[in-house]
């Protein structure tokens, strides 16, 4: 378990890989293969800026583990009806905050543009991931994710994970 | 020809400065050094998420090989007549689909902004670049480059290369 | 000091973490900590395209040291007003130019997305950053920097280094 021990030294171009996996994975309508970025006991939480800096716990989405994701991902594929769209992530900024036993402390930016059949290309969403990250020897796994999102309002509803 | 057997193994991040490389020549606006990222007998085409999804050919732009991209380039300087503008690549998400002999298979979204002189500056275009990049001593050249757009219409015509 | 006299191989890469690691600093708003990405003799300025393109000298910011960037941080927590707002950089285009001894020339796309308490996220500031930067034993630091935006006119009043 030596990786445990001591992370790679090309960490942080390897999270930018890793992150880029996950933002495909999005992008590309993927949902089922999207839980498999997280550990079982997994959090996950979509949350405005206003209410993370105000250390409020209140998210649109929250998710205690990785079934809560599962069920998410069955609920948008069977029952949500909603027009199509092309979501598209732009990942910055990727950085190692801190670096513990076997996790890491990391963060980026994000911003998603939407496409509608209708209308010129928006700004969806824009934040930051906030998050705890375990280095296993399968590669990286979300222990824990926020994406807090600058936008003061959600326009439409959130339908994907971000 | 060892390098054609055996990918090398920071691929991807070389990938990311190709990628980086090619839109900072179109971004500089050097139309007569953007030939030169091809393979002679290339394939390049800008098209719709909609007829990419359904498997039609038709594209805005098609080119069929390296000297189809000079002509562009030169009807571009001689014969368009368009209003000055400025152009910024945004690109993110770059991904190794697939490694064969000496051929990578790969992927990485754009986002286009533009800039005029006379208003704020706008999403222009934003998809993926879907590729098939051969990797010689020289580096790599792309034998085929669909850059499929999210965009239901493009709004203004579609001037440079994307 | 043999950093000075050859670069570091993997000398792109660390850049783009080094780039990344300066707008962290102004996305998280510690704008104390800004001034120490720079040398003390250094250049920094905030120009137009047009203005850059035709030669002049005229930037909305310029700041002749760092002494003045530090000033101009006071000012901003001391004395000006404005409306809370998030702003988030996107950086792409990570480009070595040349390399000199102990200095390099590089370049890179910026993208800052605005989002107000009151308004949709919009693009702020699109344009690429100009720099000279010297490769010390403590890592980067910018000796020159030109922020040189596409905008043909900032909607705001700029306040927040780029």
């Amino acid at each position: 378990m030596s990786i445990l021990e001591s992370p790679p030294p090309d960490l942080r171009a390897r999270l930018r890989d890793f992150y880029e996996d996950y933002v495909f994975c999005l992008d590309e309508f993927r949902l089922e293969d999207w839980p498999a970025f997280f550990t079982e006991d997994c959090h996950y939480r979509v949350q405005s800026r206003e209410n993370h800096d105000a250390g409020l716990p209140v998210g649109i989405i929250h998710c205690m583990n990785k079934n809560m994701l599962k069920d998410r991902v069955t609920a948008l594929r069977k029952t949500t009806v909603f027009q199509p769209r092309s979501l598209r992530h732009f990942v910055s900024g990727v950085r190692v905050q801190e670096v513990r036993d076997g996790e890491v402390d990391a963060q980026a930016n994000f911003l998603i543009i939407e496409s509608m059949s209708d209308q010129n290309p928006v700004i969806s969403l824009v934040g930051r991931y906030i998050d705890r990250i375990v280095i296993s020897e399968d590669g990286f796994k979300i222990k824990s994710r926020d994406c807090v999102y600058d936008n003061y309002q959600i326009l439409t509803s959130l339908i994907t994970p971000v």
